[in-house]
């Protein structure tokens, strides 16, 4: 999980850290980039010493969406015509699909495709620095990377009208009060407060857990009847509830010492699994 | 856009007020209410020069429901039989398909089906005079105007059904801390503060974007997958990406200056709008 | 409504009051638990005198979860095979049938399965001691009791995740500010507090108008288009708006009395309903 080229990563007690690394650019979004996150994503599903991933930008901007540089053609896809497949949306859904969680640590501007980019992250955290906006009506365009059906689930329909109709920039405490942050920290204690959140999964959980635990409550949000949750759940406890995870959770806790669970995701997932159809959407 | 008998309207730089104007009945709803409110809408959908709506009302009511002047058979509707359809889900389902956004800015009482009138709007704001009930259990009938779908995506469900079981009037304050609005004002300061928002619309984005980002968000909430929004979302990028209001978004952007979107929703709403087969539903 | 073993019940007023009466054994779940909880609930709705239901915790804890008393194999339903229903769910899906709205008043520890009974409740009230836990990542299993369907609902997935993905312990504070329960008290003062919401819903409304809010909003959320909402309830307006409830509705409104509306949830319920088809899903 290296040579990239606009990423930097680096793992550290079952935590990875993916930063944005074009700096110059404020990490704005390329084809290069979009490729890069979705390998490092596909890595970091494939890797059992991952446990958690933490987003984060280097420099002073955490992204700064579609990258302008091209000038008033840079949302031009007529090229692609029908085909054309909006590349912030790729990595939403590739994010959708993850199996480990996944954590925004925003560190600057998070604006168009680089706001859109933490929706589909589970848990979003802010700098005082941070800035988000949700531009796509400034631009002449529409709300991309899928963000029309994630934003007003993370933040309800009016804060996700208001900052659309209007495209406006706002601050960190805006995004605050508004629920599309959990968190604001000084600068420093960004990074901090994200690995702490991580280290927290990764010392207390169960790995095969937590990948099922994310695509049930990410599904289920789909699901028109608590009945499709207690279908899911009833074989799932039917398949893991007598498993080794299930023992070692119920006597590390009897015993009051911290757990070893030995189910690892790369070979753990139940029989079933995945348990919806789904189509690829890869270029 | 003019001649209505319950309503008062008035267009000033984009944006659209229509004052419920029945204040002797506290703007209480009547079939002409909903005849004329459903013609201000369509109206407004297809003048350009509208780029938002807001919805007051005049005297000291925002709007107090049905009208209970006949008596205890306002609510009786056994004479239309089967084929009864709610004055307010008429109301709400036009609403929810408007191409322009709609800010509620409720200055007094809205209770009953004037509380749920200002649900399919897309943002809140109330005055310290304003009042909120949704009564329906206090009068012997149920949630109508399709508040039972729109309350619970925009307070939650727990909030929903304390203020719905219990019929309770509540007050500005508790409007806001259950997310029901977004901000709350002084009376006079109410007005201006709606239309600050109704112009940073106005002044900043592409009626066009506006138009589709709120079809989007709205039709978004029921779909069971981001996989739908992600076709949709990138269908729309091929067709307006190159187009000149993308063009006038980055150049204006880039140039810093303030942007001149040629688009109107008139005429510019891409190929395929609307996206979705609906019944229609008017009596 | 008695001889329970596992419960205490009481009804004053309109207001049935169940305890969770394993207080030795921190009022685990256990098989004759969840047979005792579906009684009871089967015997208040078919109880015209309940008007609301109130679930508290005897002792100090609201509810440790699955009896862990067996050891390593308190989740083991290998048994069962792929036929194992989880308890827990089938206790959530007759909440969530419920014709009476059920307010949870969390005394105490409420964790894993007993933080997830809490979730198809209507309304959540917590005293300062009180203590949640979605502990389910950290015993090797999964959420049951259909909590990934009703958690991400109730307080959106951000919060839904990290509660779930770190398994942690959380205080009453920390529930308030996630929007989990609506309001904190001290102990002395949680149960009173849960008593006067209920009795606000007993004293002023009809009890086939709560019956037919509750499950119309509780339904709508799996609903894509407010139209399912509009065509319901221009139905259920068609048939009660002319009914002794409406007519007992506006008229003790406008006389401003008490209501005392007759119709009763046990006979009063109109055609059609359930106006949906639902599977049986009890063993």
């Amino acid at each position: 999980m290296s040579g990239y080229e606009t990423l930097l990563t680096a793992l550290d007690a079952g935590v990875l850290t993916v930063t944005l690394d074009r700096p110059g650019r404020l990490n704005a979004i390329t084809p290069d980039l979009v490729r890069e996150l979705l390998a490092v994503l596909d890595a970091a599903d494939a890797d059992d010493e991952v446990r958690a991933i933490i987003v984060t930008g280097a420099g002073r901007a955490f992204c700064a969406g579609a990258d302008l540089g091209a000038g008033s053609g840079a949302f031009d896809h007529r090229e692609a015509g029908a085909e054309h497949r909006d590349l912030g949306g790729l990595v939403a859904l590739r994010l959708y699909a993850s199996t480990k969680p996944v954590i925004a640590a925003v560190n600057g501007p998070a604006v168009g495709a680089g706001a859109g980019l933490t929706l589909p992250m589970d848990i979003r955290l802010a700098s005082t620095t941070a800035r988000f906006g949700f531009v796509y009506a400034r631009r002449g365009i529409v709300p991309e990377s899928a963000a029309a059906w994630f934003l007003p689930r993370a933040v309800g329909m009016q804060r996700a009208m208001e900052w659309v109709a209007t495209g406006r920039i706002f601050d960190a405490a805006e995004a605050l009060a508004g629920g599309l942050v959990r968190s604001v920290h000084e600068p420093d204690e960004l990074l901090p407060a994200a690995i702490g959140i991580a280290r927290e999964i990764a010392a207390n959980t169960a790995p095969v857990s937590v990948a099922l635990s994310r695509q049930l409550m990410w599904r289920m949000l789909g699901e028109a009847h608590p009945m499709a949750a207690h279908r899911l759940d009833s074989r799932l406890m039917g398949e893991l509830g007598g498993g080794p995870d299930a023992a070692e959770g119920i006597e590390s806790f009897l015993a009051k010492r911290p757990p070893a669970f030995p189910g690892r995701v790369s070979t753990g997932l139940p029989p079933g699994w995945p348990w919806w159809p789904e189509e690829a959407f890869r270029p």
